[in-house]
């Protein structure tokens, strides 16, 4: 198993770890310090020894920071963590604010003593982040102060060490493109851009770049690593040669001076001294890497992170295996939606339902040939209530029979060599309700509505964001999250910098893949949430038009359930799409499953 | 009239005026020198003294700047002005640059000579466009300098005065609140904004704050001045008395301490020199404001104008009086519609048009004992191929013939006491196309989906547009403006913050009126374009809904031309909305029209 059920942390773990971090901080003349839910590349996912959040509150959140003061402590989690921040961190010791509405910079702009000295790490915060702190401190007559080393680490005693796994090679066959092309494109980038140097701090770039893999975090198949980029030279891969085998040593030494992680401070001082103009993504960047860049006299650039849009723009090979391993994918997951229909009510639960997709996909990794290397996130199970929790994970504490009458929601995905997928689907456990058939429709048309969109160039995420919530808004009702996620290339399955939702700023471009999945859920009764992946079409001519209009091709395959569907409700237009799809996936599917299955898919995948 | 149809300038006219300028540049030591089309209120109808860049250049666009350097010289004009722009200035004089992709400020960033001193009235840029030019000069070692005269002023012989047109007071039945109330109101967010002052430099806040009315711009009712709010005693009202009577003078009196305009610097700098921390908007104020701030020891505090928000919030007499000045204006336009139905194809042309259309204004404000005021803008009166170009202004030497087989299009609206108004229709002249029909029922499509969209509250402008843009985009199409603007109440037929547009980033409150105007434009061919205006209603519980939502109320009475519908491309929803739509345009303004009038209204409106 890819995942465990454990509850990982315990309330009353962080009471004793506060008080000795308070020791700390008056050792080193602090009145606060910052711990935020971060590594030294601002990734979602973190190696064990990063998960200093958890280790001090017990709060295990994605996202989240505590501010640690002499005589209080908060936790800072956003709204779809809010209850579970509540039952993991012990009440006393910590208060809970809206990482949203009221950040640390914020809350410290209002709440910091004048005088007062607040610690940071700055390999932890990114230039932006840093910078917002610096200010509202600034306005309120405090001071933000970098830490040599961070205080967490200084009386963790049993952390974890840096992950050193072993990288892979992307094979040009997945990759399309090979390294050494894609370190002449960013090179001649820099040059236009005016920078003689570019900093990597994100591995996904790192990945995208040198077409490597690795293992260092969970369900996201990175090497933590560095690279400085130089217009004019091989560039510097800052990565423990602990990772490296011989061969994939040799094929790293042709691309790069491969350089011992421990010298990037020096390096990025000795290119800063000669007068280096250095590019670095202020959005994604940590703060440590400007202050050895501004410390020593060169100076940075606030430039995106020069691989974020080739990476995010699949060229024809990596398309073609996204396209391989949602085939692949989707035969697990009609497998595992005629499981869980043979299920009686009531018999299965969320955890054995997690299992049992795992298995599938595993199994049709083995028998296809292209094993399942890992699941892209922890599988979201959610039964009845649980649904309507946006980001549930199970645990044994939580888990919850598939009882009759309810709502399953599974959100899930699976990391393959040739793809990362993501897929969600709603599934009734007995007789749906009328109310339950009639907004899983309601959710059913938003997804269909941004399928069929047709939008020009230069359409940004924000633009369409609302295609998916019309039918929503008319009943009165919504969903609290975006519609739409970037998703890597074997790579992370939250990939920016595209996405659509309100905040989706960035021009959708061919070749960007995305999420679909629009959502509606009711407190304390059930969830529903459908979601495709969909791939950003070159522009198209239209009959009779005037401009050629991008689309979107779909890549999930799996039926919805025809059972919570109002076909009423549906346009012509919708119900044609509907039936479209089904055609679609018993033609990709049908071949790959037989017996009960296959009759299964064909009743599924009937017109409607 | 209150339109002219002269051309009103000669491309000749920028020569000898060119010359001139550089002359005055050369003996105050400048290497250029910018000639925006603006005055000190930065808004878009300005006094004739204010039409400077029309008098050096020949250009008379609602928006755009010069920019005269030694030995050549520049027009910045947006993609909607391009060609006109070249056909009134003299092209050897001047080039045309893109004012949207290459404004001065980013011009001047790369061509600036090193060392180069570029002149401004710093009257007549807002701070954030000063900002943005000083950084970019500094980036290329040259310098912005203020002026302390216009140089236009000093060549410009026979300049206009400025305005000095009597003032009225607004009426408390139509403003719906006392101006002592909105002074009051405004003070208590000085304060709570940290401010000791604000500066009103908006003429449109002036007239809602004090419930006046002017005549010193063309179209608008502006009395042009300027007004200090003090936290803690009455505003300082900076506007000349050639504009008052006795009744006025007393009236303001009250509410204010009545300044001589020319006093404004002085006050500004004695204000500041006690330490005044002023609130000024940086979007929309003169940086002369800054300056005279800063120079003098104050503090400029960036903040939206504070009357913005609550002027476009309409209150309830404000919509009362839109209600009724939109069924008077709708009597007119149905006269109009009927007239131009009863001209034989190519018996009139859009000169004819824009003074039938403003005689049925004229009289129907008489018959109802509302008079016309003013039109809201000069009215659109494009046929065939002149409808293509969205911003039209026709003249003697452009007018056309409605011809046989056109489309014609006419956006106008009028001013009255108790409302302005904006609207477009479209009309056919003899038989339409199919393409012309279809094309038609796109744009109508859009305009339905607005008007019936509910949306949840903090909804923004820039969340909606698409909806307008849907049928386009799935037939190939698209149009290059907005889908709506904001509307005052007897005042700014544009009016700020609120917009419907890919850049609009102010959320949507209740009472808020937009347009609701889609179109679609086949150059060389025909335009079409549809508007009514719309009110943000109050957020409406939903029968089984979780979320009360907004939805817009439409004001403006008057039918959509059925010849040019297609009803098979309308969906059952859209088709209801518009028969019922007709119906209520039957209901209100069946009882102001008789006869012919009335006979044709009623086939007009008739269930499609």
């Amino acid at each position: 198993m890819f995942q465990s059920f454990d509850a990982l942390t315990d309330p009353t773990q962080g009471v004793d770890r506060v008080a000795r971090l308070r020791e700390r901080m008056a050792a080193l003349g602090l009145d606060g310090f910052l711990v935020p839910r971060a590594d030294e590349h601002q990734g979602e996912y973190v190696p064990a020894r990063a998960e200093r959040l958890q280790w001090l509150t017990g709060f295990t959140g994605s996202a989240g920071a505590a501010l640690v003061l002499g005589s209080r402590a908060i936790v800072f989690v956003d709204g779809r963590y809010t209850l579970q921040a509540r039952n993991q961190v012990d009440g006393d010791t910590f208060t809970i604010e809206s990482l949203v509405e009221n950040p640390p910079s914020k809350w410290l702009g209002v709440n910091a003593a004048r005088g007062s000295v607040i610690g940071y790490d700055p390999w932890l915060h990114t230039i932006a982040e840093a910078s917002a702190l610096r200010l509202s401190l600034e306005t309120v007559g405090a001071k933000l102060e970098p830490v040599a080393t961070n205080l967490i680490d200084d009386i963790w005693s049993d952390q974890p060490a840096p992950p050193a796994e072993k990288i892979e090679i992307q094979p040009i066959g997945f990759a399309g493109e090979l390294a050494g092309d894609k370190i002449a494109r960013l090179g001649e980038n820099l040059l236009s851009a005016g920078a003689t140097h570019a900093v990597l701090a994100d591995p996904s770039s790192l990945a995208w770049t040198f077409n490597i893999r690795g293992r260092d975090v969970p369900h996201t198949p990175l090497a933590l690593g560095f690279a400085i980029h130089c217009a004019d030279s091989l560039p510097k891969l800052f990565l423990s040669r602990d990772k490296l085998t011989i061969e994939t040593d040799a094929y790293l030494t042709q691309l790069a001076d491969i350089c011992d992680p421990a010298t990037l401070e020096q390096e990025l001082a000795n290119l800063a001294s000669n007068g280096a103009k250095v590019a670095i993504d202020p959005a994604i960047s940590a703060d440590r890497l400007r202050m050895i860049v501004e410390d020593n006299g060169g100076t940075v650039l606030g430039l995106p992170d020069p691989a974020r849009l080739p990476r995010a723009t699949k060229n024809k090979a990596e398309l073609a295996g996204s396209r391989a391993a949602h085939r692949r994918d989707g035969a697990a997951i009609v497998k595992f939606l005629h499981w869980l229909d043979a299920n009686e009510p009531g018999s299965t639960d969320e955890i054995e339902a997690v299992k049992a997709l795992e298995g599938f996909r595993a199994r049709t990794g083995e028998d296809t040939q292209m094993p399942l290397r890992d699941i892209s996130f922890d599988t979201i199970s959610g039964a009845g209530p649980n649904g309507a929790i946006i980001h549930y994970r199970v645990t044994t504490k939580s888990n919850r029979k598939l009882g009759d009458g309810e709502l399953f929601l599974v959100d899930s995905g699976g990391q393959y060599q040739d793809g990362t997928t993501d897929i969600t689907r709603t599934v009734p456990i007995g007789q749906p309700t009328d109310e339950m058939c009639e907004r899983y429709t309601i959710v059913l048309k938003g997804m269909i509505g941004i399928s069929m969109l047709r939008f020009p160039p230069g359409t940004r995420g924000m633009d369409i964001d609302v295609i998916a919530r019309q039918a929503h808004w008319k009943a009165g009702l919504d969903y609290a999250h975006g519609t739409g996620h970037g998703v890597g290339a074997f790579l992370s399955v939250h990939e920016g910098p595209q996405r659509i939702a309100k905040t989706g700023s960035e021009r959708l471009l061919a070749g960007m893949i995305l999420s679909n999945e629009p959502g509606y859920y009711k407190e304390g009764a059930y969830g529903i949430r459908l979601e495709n992946l969909i791939v950003v079409q070159e522009p198209q001519a239209i009959e009779g038009g005037d401009i050629a209009m991008h689309g979107f091709e779909t890549l999930t395959l799996a039926p919805f359930d025809r059972r919570l569907i109002l076909t009423d409700l549906l346009t012509t237009e919708e119900h044609a799409w509907l039936d479209a799809y089904h055609a679609w996936v018993l033609a990709e599917i049908g071949p790959m499953v037989d017996g009960e299955v296959l009759a299964w898919l064909e009743r599924a995948t009937a017109p409607l």
